[in-house]
């Protein structure tokens, strides 16, 4: 397709400096190597994000990379697990430059050095398409740690880390909204959208405290009916108890159809969890220093339901935000 | 984008029969587990495919899934892995409906089967642009025991596995060359394009027999071209010792050209390897039932050369394929 230095070159160049595991062989070799760690499972996820669909054509490289390995750093933050490595596949337009990846790739670095991961494999190739990348991201939890969907029962609590709907939020400013807000405040909303901060020491810290864990990413509401579904439950939350970023409550009204769009909008990224000790919940979002909050409780039943200030139910007509 | 049933029960419905391991909680969870194999390294490798540059969009989708599947199976087989699961990412555009769908995980359990695999996660997600699927792909090796493209020394020989030229062959026919073939020819020649055989039981034989390996994918020049990069070494291939099938020969001819082509055309999936010892080879291949064929041998210096029969080099315009 288009004119560019060959794939092996170009890879060599621009990612092989962040193959900083001795397993991964500078990326050249078929397949990279990952020794077990004693007494450790592995935690394995991938997550695909396509532009115009996951991420604006407008948004910098640096934060697309970003974002790319934190929406999977989110999913085994929220499964207790220590990220190690990622593999990377990499589908790009004709547009794309030198330029362009190495910007790409500098947001990689950033991250990879700021929550110590290792690009372990990859592959690029050509598209007419827009740009795609799937990334698979691995982490070690104990053997039999990982913190399931699975595992929530009645008489839990829940909870939910961060501020909910800033990642909307972000996403309704970078197409025009939020002209009542100051510079500040729309950035803190973009970045958020753009560069979610995955909560890493907070999953780690909540093995053996949670008894059912996920991370926020189609929408409060929406993530946490899959955990009564697979934990077979109904969940109860209250919306005035959800935390919410003053800048979201200044984008979208501190009023009951604001907190309503907070909790059904997408690309939060928070962790939502359920946990029989609230004490033990205190305990380890202090020493992770990730705010957390109590947002509702778990009963018999199915569903999830949304309660306003006087416990009345507020009826949804769409739980979330849906990629597909 | 396109109105279907959500993300969520589609998944549930087409694939989670595919997440045979108990470590993929039938795909209900954000992530999967894989537990540490005692005196094993894990080896994990990724390859894209993206509609109209690896694929065509005629291709069945039962043969999509596979070719994307055993693309990376191919990868491990080089490396002397034993598979054990995979990784799926789909983008999908709009045209794709559920009965596609389901003959795309048709295709997918028929080779879990065969190659005794299981699906430990995935994630599905809207196109506007071509199908496009990365799949990462997971297998174990004994500690340390990964064939690498690194090791090859002066003075081994090199051999390939199956016969070269054969996957180009099929892509030629399927863009209308192979008039002169009769139907099976055909066949046979698009079989090797859409679903290449991963030489895995070979690839495991050649622990401790190989000095190094990789898969033939891009063309067999092109790749053995990166052994002799990583390995630092120079290799000599001899055009006449490289097996060609009889349905590709009818095809491409039965001369040099011919020959010439078809180590320069991609899509092989063979296993390229060289080893010190030929009787250590020939036992492995017997073990694995998987012809191997001597094509040349490891000398001091750089690049591969490709001699025709009277020891004379053939000038190369371009070495092989590549997507990019």
């Amino acid at each position: 397709m288009a004119k560019r230095p060959s794939e092996f070159a170009l890879i060599a160049k621009v990612f092989a400096p962040l193959a900083t595991s001795p397993g991964a062989f500078d990326l050249r070799d078929d397949a990279a190597v990952l020794p077990a760690r004693e007494g450790c499972d592995l935690v394995v996820t991938t997550d695909a994000l396509v532009e115009g669909v996951h991420f604006l054509a407008s948004d910098p490289p640096g934060t697309v990379a970003k974002k790319a390995l934190r929406v999977n750093l989110s999913d085994l933050a929220a499964k207790g697990a220590e990220p190690v490595g990622y593999l990377l596949a990499l589908s790009l337009p004709e547009r794309v430059d030198e330029a362009w990846l190495e910007s790409f790739a500098q947001g990689l670095g950033d991250d990879q050095a700021e929550f110590n991961v290792s690009l372990l494999g990859g592959d690029t190739t050509a598209t007419p398409g827009p740009l795609t990348l799937a990334i698979t991201a691995m982490g070690h939890v104990p053997t039999g740690g990982m913190i399931r969907r699975a595992g929530a029962v009645a008489g839990d609590a829940v909870f939910i880390s961060g501020t909910i709907g800033d990642g909307g939020g972000g996403l309704a400013v970078l197409k025009g909204d939020g002209e009542r807000l100051d510079a500040r405040e729309r950035e803190e909303l973009v970045a958020r959208y753009r560069t979610p901060p995955p909560r890493l020491a907070l999953g780690q810290a909540l093995r053996g405290v949670a008894s059912a864990a996920l991370d926020v990413s189609d929408g409060l509401i929406a993530d946490l009916a899959h955990i009564t579904e697979v934990s077979g439950v109904r969940i109860v939350v209250e919306v005035e108890q959800v935390p919410y970023s003053q800048a979201l409550r200044a984008l979208w009204g501190d009023t009951r159809e604001g907190r309503i769009r907070a909790v059904t909008s997408g690309d939060d990224y928070e962790i939502a969890f359920t946990a029989r000790s609230e004490a033990a919940v205190l305990a380890a979002a202090r020493r992770s220093g990730v705010p957390v909050t109590r947002i509702g409780w778990v009963e018999a039943g199915s569903g999830v339901a949304l309660l306003d200030a006087d416990g009345r139910e507020i009826p949804l007509s769409h739980a979330g935000f849906t990629h597909f």
